[in-house]
C-alpha cells in the first residue's frame, strides 16, 4: 500500500459505496460495515451513521479511532457477512479471511485486502442523531488492486457495483479544489 | 409519478447519488446539485451537507421543506450544469429544460424528468458541520422512467454510473427493515 495524498481521501468516499469500519479495543479489533456516510467537506472530514447498536461503537466511542477501508466488488458476500455477525461473539478478521495490519496513527488495523484506507480520528459525536464525525489523518491506496469497483448498497438487501465512469473535469473545473 | 411508500425512500438515497435538492422561496424556485448526502434511519430521516455557499441555502433555511430528486445518468450534463452556475442569476428549471410539478405537501417542486422525487421537511440544522436533517413525507417515483442507472460523484470531477446488481436479500434478511 502506498500513501494517499491526504486531499484525495474525500474522493474516495464521495461515491457513496459501502465501507467497512474497524476500531481496535486496547484488547481485539472489530470492524462493521457501514453504508451510512456523507462527505462534510474537502479538509478531509466527514460523518458516519452509527450507534450503540454496532457492538464496535463502544470501541470508537472509547479510543476516537477508526479506519474506514473501501473494499471492491470481489469482496461483496465478505461485506455483507461482516455486516450481518457481531464482534461481541465472532473475530471477523479470522472469519472473513482478513489481514490486518498496523495503521500508521492510529490504533485501529487497515484490511490488506481493501482497495484503500483511511486513518481517521473522531472529531465530534453528534448523539442526538447518531453521527460520528471523522477527520481523516492519514490514507492508504494499493496500486495493485487490480479490482478498483466499489460497492453501493440499496438497503433492501441488493448491492449495486460501479460501472463506466465519465469525465467531467473541464465542466467542473471551478468547483473543484485545488490539488484534486 | 405514482407514490412510492415512505419506507422504501431511504433506498433512493443509500446507493450514493448524487441529487438534485429544489427549493421555492416565495418567489421562485431553485435547484442545487448535492452530493453529500447520508441515510440517517430507516424512518425516513436523512442529512444533506450543505450552506451558504449554495444559494438555495437561504430558501431551505426560510421555509424548512425542500425536495430531494433523483437524476439518472441521461441527465448527467444538467446535474453538472445545476452545480456549477447559481439561481441568483439563472432560472435553472429553464435554462437546463427541467419541468417543474407541484408537490404534495411541500412548496418545493418536483423535477418531472428525474427518476424519484422525495418531499423533504427540515427537521434540524448542525451549523457546525453544515448539517440539514431532513424528513421524508412524500415520495413519487416513475415507473415509466426507463433509465434506472443513478450517477456517482467522485469529487475530482468524475462521475460513475451504477453497473450491475446483486442480490444479496436472503442473507441480509436479518438486518432489513419491515417492509423493504
Amino acid at each position: 500500500m502506498r500513501e494517499l495524498d491526504l486531499r484525495r481521501a474525500f474522493t474516495l468516499i464521495e461515491p457513496g459505496p459501502v465501507v467497512l469500519v474497524t476500531t481496535n479495543d486496547g484488547r481485539k479489533s472489530n470492524i462493521m460495515t457501514i453504508s451510512w456516510t456523507m462527505v462534510l467537506d474537502f479538509k478531509p472530514v466527514f460523518a458516519i451513521t452509527t450507534g450503540a447498536w454496532n457492538h464496535s461503537f463502544k470501541a470508537l466511542k472509547k479510543t476516537r479511532e477508526c479506519v474506514v477501508a473501501i473494499p471492491t466488488i470481489e469482496m461483496l458476500d465478505a461485506v455483507v457477512g461482516i455486516g450481518t455477525c457481531s464482534g461481541e461473539d465472532t473475530d471477523k478478521f479470522d472469519r472473513f479471511h482478513l489481514t490486518a495490519r498496523p495503521a500508521r496513527l492510529v490504533g485501529a488495523p487497515l484490511i490488506e485486502e481493501c482497495l484503500a484506507n483511511i486513518e481517521c480520528k473522531v472529531t465530534d459525536m453528534i448523539a442526538k442523531h447518531d453521527i460520528v464525525v471523522l477527520e481523516a489523518v492519514a490514507a492508504h491506496i494499493e496500486p495493485r488492486h487490480k479490482e478498483k469497483r466499489m460497492i453501493h448498497a440499496v438497503g433492501d438487501g441488493t448491492f449495486i457495483v460501479d460501472g463506466r465512469r465519465f469525465d467531467r473535469r473541464k465542466q467542473m473545473a471551478s468547483k473543484l479544489p485545488e490539488g484534486i
